[in-house]
């Protein structure tokens, strides 16, 4: 069938929108009509080269929402008509990461989904009879697209696409993090690195399990009002700290964060974020994406002396099982996702989308198709 | 009153046997007769002038056992007759971090501890009139000494001195690490890096609590004899592998490491300790203590897909409540302490047991008085 869809051709190159092929779902596959994307910092990271394993041309997007149009052979849990969420990290329930139950990294598609592929070893999408990759196994810049069954989440059906979209990556990796991954408590001194949109789903995560004091820390002093109102409650800027900013946030949290979180990418606010924690029992979860080849130092008597260096992807979420829930909480109105959507525009309008992410001046820009 | 004790006067020379004044104790204060001490590398890190912490001159020692000789006005939970252990980590159970119940790392004597002082800010210790200071509140290498009744572990009356002196530190050490740390679950995946005191402790608590693959990492070959008797199922030198450790022993075990340990203190093998760690869910515990000033590093992508990066401090084990109950393990024979006691002195020798130990001789070496 013929599908609209925004292409990435080469690497450095704005999307350009075309219409390309895509072939209907084999076994285990289904076909979703995408009705809304989030347009996230990872889609302009491969798009602008610097991801090692980003592969062109392929057809970006990972941050959907949609209805089943048709499954494949043996597709047993969803039918069309189903609402769904796109997940970039599935949930198959067999692979030893899913069985382990101690993580949320299932492995069973992930070599061919690392390719670009289906789990087959084929792409679905093709451009003048050429094959176009698809992209984090989601490719959620088209209007239809073709996934594993254990890749879909199966939502309520009255949740708005163009607001749950944002549930499949950027919502569910801040509030995951928080709930799954760092298993905050209620009363926990938090403190958080980055109020971007990740950074803005953490303070909301730590608001909604009842977190004291939530405490951000950013460059940009526009960051502020938005963020309190998403909970946090105190505010530092490091540019107006005379002093060691570890030093201030340990002073500011009366010895240090119970939780940290680093939602910037950044090698050294990593290292800040794993130091102002508490003595004997801080933990500090690791969200951004740092770039290729960097790494993280800190002295091994901040481990010694009990603190905690992890990380969290996907909010440490099991997709299938958590997103629904969270979809329930947007629905319920424990968090805020209406004014973290900044900007909607129509599919031929996705490079301004990428523009006003690089500007800073959105938190997330939807597509709506 | 004289007390028999290895003074170390200054930084880099051997401890001198001397007769030294002891005061009696004070308020919240007890008098110990102790009957034995192991010689650990935390000393020798300390007499070689390395540690920047280190004072002198001052009378170290840290991994005693003895009796209650006299209490001070306000000791409640101990009388003269008792059996103990000295705890360099003492638990106020009243502080912070006691409170907290989520670390050991108890806070309330720290500040005059870390100077070589009793709480009140005074020595008990003199020599020639002048003041000795303490080490790690304990001040084991003399024949009495005085600690707050806050640093002592009463313990059973039919535990021989002799053998869990070595419970207040190394058996502790590393055993607590395994069960208190890392809560190591039975069926775990384990890699241990060093074979020494502390590693062989971390491969009995690993064995005692029902890990499947128990592996050891040394360079020395000497030290595979006496792991396998401790519990190790693997081998692997570092020198006999072809191509990267870290490969081989994700390999070896099926994946990585449900739980690794580095008991070496080297910023480099705690860096293969933890990327030899399962993706998803594997945790490395640092116990090592590294050189000043050096570092840690890795890639944060090996946090962000579920490696977790800790340490531990006398094994998260809290003293007075944990110490009692390693003692009836050893009288149980849950574990074995009496194989790493290699080597037996007389106060005398004391300087023969730092040789030893520097020659890798010994796994321990005790002073009985």
């Amino acid at each position: 069938m013929d599908v609209r869809a925004a292409v990435a051709f080469e690497a450095g190159k704005p999307l350009e929108i075309e219409t390309v092929q895509l072939e209907g779902p084999r076994e285990g596959e289904v076909l979703v009509e995408i009705k809304a994307t989030g347009i996230c910092h990872t889609d302009a990271f491969t798009l602008s080269g610097q991801d090692p394993e980003g592969m062109f041309p392929a057809i970006l997007g990972h941050e959907g929402a949609g209805v089943v149009v048709e499954v494949g052979a043996g597709v047993k849990s969803l039918k069309p008509g189903d609402h769904v969420i796109p997940l970039y990290t599935p949930e198959c329930r067999e692979c030893k990461s899913c069985t382990s139950h101690k993580t949320n990294l299932c492995t069973s598609i992930r070599a061919t989904q690392g390719k670009g592929l289906m789990p087959d070893g084929t792409s679905r999408f093709s451009y003048k009879g050429k094959p176009v990759l698809h992209y984090m196994g989601c490719s959620t810049f088209a209007n239809y697209t073709v996934l594993p069954e254990i890749a879909l989440a199966k939502i309520r059906p009255d949740a708005p696409f163009d607001k749950v979209c944002y549930i499949g990556c950027g919502v569910t990796t801040g509030i995951g993090a928080v709930i799954f991954t760092a298993k905050v408590e209620a009363g926990a001194n938090v403190v958080v690195f980055g109020l971007g949109g990740i950074g803005l789903n953490v303070i909301q995560g730590a608001k909604m399990v009842g977190a004291n004091m939530i405490v951000g820390v950013d460059l940009n002093p526009a960051r502020e009002g938005l963020a309190r109102q998403f909970g946090m409650t105190h505010f530092v800027n490091p540019k107006e700290i005379k002093g060691d900013l570890v030093a201030h946030l340990v002073e500011l949290t009366g010895g240090g964060a119970d939780y940290s979180f680093e939602c910037i990418g950044n090698v050294h606010t990593m290292r800040q974020a794993l130091e102002c924690c508490h003595r004997g029992w801080g933990v500090s979860t690791v969200i951004g994406v740092a770039g290729a080849g960097q790494e993280i130092s800190t002295r091994p008597f901040q481990l010694v002396t009990g603190r905690v260096w992890k990380g969290s992807a996907f909010g440490g979420a099991r997709g299938r099982t958590d997103v629904p829930r969270i979809v329930d909480w947007y629905m319920d109105k424990k968090i805020n996702i209406d004014d973290l959507i900044t900007h909607v525009l129509p599919l031929e309008r996705i490079n301004e989308g990428f523009d006003l992410m690089h500007e800073g001046k959105s938190i997330r820009s939807v597509v709506v198709y």
